[in-house]
């Protein structure tokens, strides 16, 4: 799945990232979900490793336009995986003490400890995004912040988490789509937001503001992979395998405390 | 599985709740882990409505000896909830910023918000269960706090927050094996910590705690259940029925956001 991942240095194009891609994926939908299934049964499992071995920290990120699918990916990813190991952060609108603050500032406090799975529901991203869509802070102030969220990232690399960030990539029909359904479902319809429609007719500027976000934070310690999100199926099982493959990778073991077994079944047997 | 919720106000014995009742539920295993899939897809889907009515709070504080199932229980019952609705919360032994604090400083800042579960891996009752035994305060210490922990939770419920309180009965037999199992296969050794055994040194203590806090603090506002835990089955099928059975009670609706459906459906279109 490493055709999705964004090469730090290069020039990005989103034009060149179909929303439609299924890659080199033999099947459909049905063999792509018992795909998920193992992946998501795998995650489970180095979950399980990654809490008692108590070393490494994970932090994936998500980001999309509305509709793009990020609560739906937190749930075919996670769900099934220990609720005791996966923590969810949704940032929503700053409140007045977070905007007394930096931007990072509400971002670092909810970062993994060990053994921790952390997964951010919009970002520290959105103070490149939508702040400077809507030119909620002047542009000397958001240029600088590429630079400082890859110094960011990489303190908290170096400290040991290891960082995957998603752009869920749909395109602009597809959303209308999206949103149609929402209006018309009765139990989906608490989820359309009238201000959407406003937002919707930026989606240029966003294009922009994500091409330019992707090029410049696309690092060797925290990767952005731009995830084709037009077909769900298709998108949940990218996400999950790079996670997968990610932990899998840690090679992570089940510690041996080196304790004298044989004495503490004796004294278990006689308590 | 009202016969597991201790009456407020009336004595309780510890001895009347056997560690391996399993009521009158006709079935083994089996059937017990069928018809616990079966609560845990309707905690799901009441989960899903909660977020979107976002009216309720709900807290779930789990108590036990070690072994006595807290970690297993979280995941059995919680495990294929969208985990963008739950928050697990464990309390370890207090860092020195939360005891320069009084002891429901670190939980009130745990507690659920609108919409959201939120579990308690131990709590604020170790304040009156390992700290009594330890003598870590005096006795006109830990005195005062049944009726500050009522209070404190009396205001939580006033306010919003429905609380569910379960303490995992197992027998001091049955922890011996489960000690034994930790210490003899090697995935779970690392569980095992040489102090637990002191700590089964101090049963009746720790069952005379447990006795006065579920005695004292079971309240019409947060009830204690005392769960038969030395099967894991019907431990785990009990908790979840408690917990679907509550959330089912609130007759939670899909907010209807009261908005033109027909003037968005045309703005859409022609975007």
């Amino acid at each position: 799945m490493d055709r999705y991942r964004i090469e730090p240095g290069k020039k990005f194009k989103l034009s060149d990232y179909s929303p439609d891609d299924l890659g080199d994926f033999e099947g459909k939908k049905q063999k792509g979900n018992e795909k998920l299934a193992e992946y998501r049964a795998e995650i489970d499992r180095l979950q399980e490793l990654l809490y008692c071995e108590h070393k490494h920290r994970l932090l994936v990120v998500f980001q999309a336009m509305d509709g793009g699918g990020k609560d739906g990916t937190v749930r075919a990813v996670f769900d099934g995986v220990n609720p005791q190991g996966v923590r969810v952060t949704s940032f929503k609108v700053p409140t007045e003490i977070e905007l007394d603050h930096d931007y990072l500032w509400r971002i670092h406090a909810q970062t993994p400890g060990k053994g921790e799975i952390v997964v951010f529901n919009r970002s520290h991203y959105e103070d490149v995004l939508v702040v400077r869509v809507h030119n909620l802070v002047p542009k000397e102030v958001w240029k600088k912040r590429y630079k400082q969220i890859n110094d960011f990232e990489q303190q908290l690399a170096e400290e040991g988490t290891t960082i995957l960030k998603f752009f869920l990539n749909i395109s602009l029909d597809e959303q209308k789509e999206r949103m149609l359904e929402r209006l018309e479902m009765p139990e989906k319809r608490w989820k359309f937001n009238p201000g959407d429609l406003d937002e919707r007719k930026l989606w240029p500027e966003y294009m922009s503001a994500f091409e330019d976000a992707i090029e410049k934070t696309s690092t060797k310690w925290a990767p952005w992979y731009v995830i084709p999100a037009n077909r769900n199926w298709y998108r949940n099982l990218v996400v999950a395998s790079v996670i997968a493959d990610t932990m899998r990778s840690w090679k992570m073991q089940y510690p041996d405390p080196q304790i004298d077994v044989e004495l503490y079944k004796k004294q278990l047997m006689e308590s």
